[in-house]
């Protein structure tokens, strides 16, 4: 009970402090932290900076590290008694492009009332600032309270996530001493769905690929080479049109092999959730699926794998028109992936494929983005059942074991290079617009997301 | 005989007029006329203004005629007894920039020494004032041998064709009256091959489209979405894979209705240019002809039609990666076009072709852009041969009727609007640089160009 009770001063020392750190998010989320565009590398710097200045203050041992991409910021408190945590989160963000559907400047925060309650707008405010300050104002608030922070935690907030983790895994076995922990914390999910909270335990892996062809040595009038010269965005186009059959089925060999049916309990489990996936497509203005044949909604999003287009560029796409045979086309395209899927065997496939559809005047170039392989939890370890039962207690609806269609290569990571589960504990809701313009984090997600983590940490402790 | 020593005598004239029709030309090229910069409206008219007072002291009834936007030049001599023939040039020219290229600048036109001759430098000497001013300066010789002007002439130069020539079709309709002759001469293209003088007699039309395929009402996350969602560019990239088969056919229904085989004689015509299409696409980089099978290269870029992607965008295409499911994508697609090809028929089934690779939670939107019928012209007019005769005389090389790949609206126009076959006879040379920095004019284009009017003239009377 001596416990309990100190934990209602933690929450309550959260609601009395929300505007301040209402505050402080917004003074995070004013720093451009574009981690894929060089010109922002110095504002990624000044993000992780920020973070160690007010970590240092809340009594963390912090530091901003460098590697060869973007810095990561550690802060640790002495070790305790109990479970060790590694809490993880980024601190960078999406580019913003296009700029023109954002209905303020990404980079100039602001709390908006909406129909759902006070929001706060801007690019990172729910992925991830917004909620990797959730932990941190629980911490703050602990201390407050407690005199001290959590014994045994370590803080670790990477600025690649955005860009492909790049040079996290060799940071991670470079500092896996001061890095390994007895369970990670990762705030970079969504509830199920607005006040059902969740813990992720699985998540789909990612392969990203950009292909570029090239044909003649300069762009080509269509007047006078159309018909005879090759169209670099015809080959592309041509290769990428039969990645899919008509059924929604990948027809790369051997891209099935490791991705794994659904276990009986976990059908069960999602079925439980009711998701409607016409619902769901009808928050962004689409209603009918058009994934794999035969698969539920939830299946599609969690359980399978994906082949998709994420950018072409060739020609002249600019205003009027331009009739020209272009050097070169280029497209990013990416799966997402599950079970055990081989992701370098799965590149070669598609890189097999994309080859086979190169006429001879043609090149192919191939840059691989990103290879992670997915995860799957072991939600037997007790830890999961107390953060289930906290994240009840907080938001007055059981919470859910689910999945997450995206990925986030770090959990696998932390299993593989530090021998750790995680616990994937998100306070983001669907239409928080994430990559999108316009993204925002309820300032409810924001308040309950830290007074989950404070109840969390008593759980745990 | 009598007509043949007065050629002589217009040839002679010609010849030692060289160097005062090279001064005049320079005169012309310093008029920066670039019609697409409305910064430059006032030196499109005085070059319109200065043609015309070059053509009234010539003794022609010279006009400069406004249209909405930059004006025509028409300049008639009295009916004669013979076969009445329309002129047409354009005095406007390209922009020049990137002007860093040029070695000399695009508006001080010189005579310079090169290791195939000399030429005259500077922009719009080949395109299209030098081409023009040959057939000027044909006339100038004939009068002063003898007494007076070819009769029975119209002369129209547009100030707009570099710019979409806007106001043209509405000019020919306005004033055909006025316009119409027996046959059209152009002065706008390239010799087959360097001396060797060529009639076009047939040119590909053109249609152009703009695709704009939408799904979600903004980008999804691919982690959030894919494999439920539609993606825009898969779509796109569907559609646009499958206008043509493996043998590189189109496969829209009717499209090749109107596309005529060669006749025996212009096959046999085509075959003596011997065009080598592993050479001509040496030029560029590449070696082999990649359109349909069973077809000659000259046939591939002359008597085919085709199916191209001009340009393609969707999603993020920059630096590094964004798994994003985009909310749209677009193509820029166009055909060439031959024979008596339906262009509105095309337009229907290539949008039909499209619309079904639509998914229920697609939308799809078109725009036109551009459409114009190919000119075959009737070379059964012993116009022709009598032409064909006279450049064989000129250059000592037989002339060729030869195809273009590209469009020249206006031939199209005069057919349909004037109901005049047009004799398309030009002397550019492929190294001209037109549109490019450091265009050019060979010198001997130029002086052999005005010969070959004065002894086609002479044919024709």
């Amino acid at each position: 009970m001596a416990t309990d009770s100190r934990l209602d001063e933690v929450l309550e020392r959260l609601d009395a402090g929300l505007s301040g750190a209402v505050e402080r998010l917004r003074t995070f989320l004013r720093i451009p932290s574009i981690s894929t565009d060089p010109a922002f590398a110095a504002d990624v710097r000044a993000a992780a900076n920020w973070l160690r200045d007010e970590l240092a203050d809340l009594g963390f041992d912090a530091a901003v590290m460098d590697t060869p991409g973007h810095p990561m910021v550690v802060a640790r408190t002495p070790a305790g008694e109990g479970r060790s945590l590694l809490f993880y989160g980024h601190y960078d963000v999406q580019p913003v492009d296009p700029l023109e559907l954002w209905n303020r400047p990404p980079f100039d925060p602001a709390v908006e009332d909406t129909p759902n309650g006070p929001v706060i707008r801007g690019r990172g405010a729910a992925d991830d600032k917004g909620q990797l300050m959730t932990f941190v104002e629980a911490c703050r608030a602990w201390k407050a309270v407690h005199g001290a922070l959590p014994p045994g935690l370590i803080l670790l907030f990477e600025g690649e996530e955005e860009s492909g983790s790049t040079n996290l895994q060799p940071f991670l076995r470079e500092n896996a001493g001061m890095l390994r922990a007895d369970l990670a914390l990762i705030c970079d999910t969504n509830m199920y769905s607005d006040g059902r909270p969740a813990i992720t335990t699985q998540l789909r892996g990612l392969l990203g690929e950009e292909i570029v062809v090239r044909a003649a040595d300069r762009d080509l009038h269509s007047g006078s080479f159309g018909g005879l010269a090759a169209n670099p965005i015809q080959v592309l186009v041509n290769a990428l049109a039969t990645v899919k059959d008509a059924e929604g089925r990948v027809t790369l060999p051997g891209f099935y092999d490791g991705a794994p049916e659904l276990t009986d309990e976990l059908r069960a489990d999602w079925q439980a959730l009711g998701f409607d996936p016409a619902e769901f497509l009808s928050r962004v203005g689409l209603h009918e699926p058009i994934g794999e044949k035969g698969r539920t909604g939830l299946e599609m999003v969690w359980n399978r794998p994906t082949f998709e287009i994420n950018g072409i560029a060739g020609g002249y796409a600019g205003e009027g028109f331009k009739t020209v045979l272009p050097a070169e086309a280029r497209a990013k395209v990416s799966c997402r992936l599950v079970g055990t899927q081989d992701t370098d065997a799965i590149r070669e496939a598609l890189r097999a494929h994309v080859r086979a559809h190169v006429p001879a005047d043609c090149t192919v170039e191939f840059h691989a983005h990103g290879n992670s392989q997915a995860s799957v939890m072991d939600t037997s370890d007790p830890a999961f059942a107390a953060a289930k039962a906290a994240l009840t207690a907080e938001w007055g609806r059981e919470a859910a074991f689910i999945g997450a269609g995206g990925s986030i290569p770090v959990a696998g990571d932390f299993k593989r290079l530090l021998g750790m589960d995680t616990m994937l504990i998100g306070f983001g809701r669907d239409d928080d617009r994430i990559h999108s313009p316009n993204e925002k984090y309820d300032v409810q997600s924001f308040a309950k997301g830290a007074r989950s983590w404070a109840r969390i940490l008593a759980a745990l402790a």
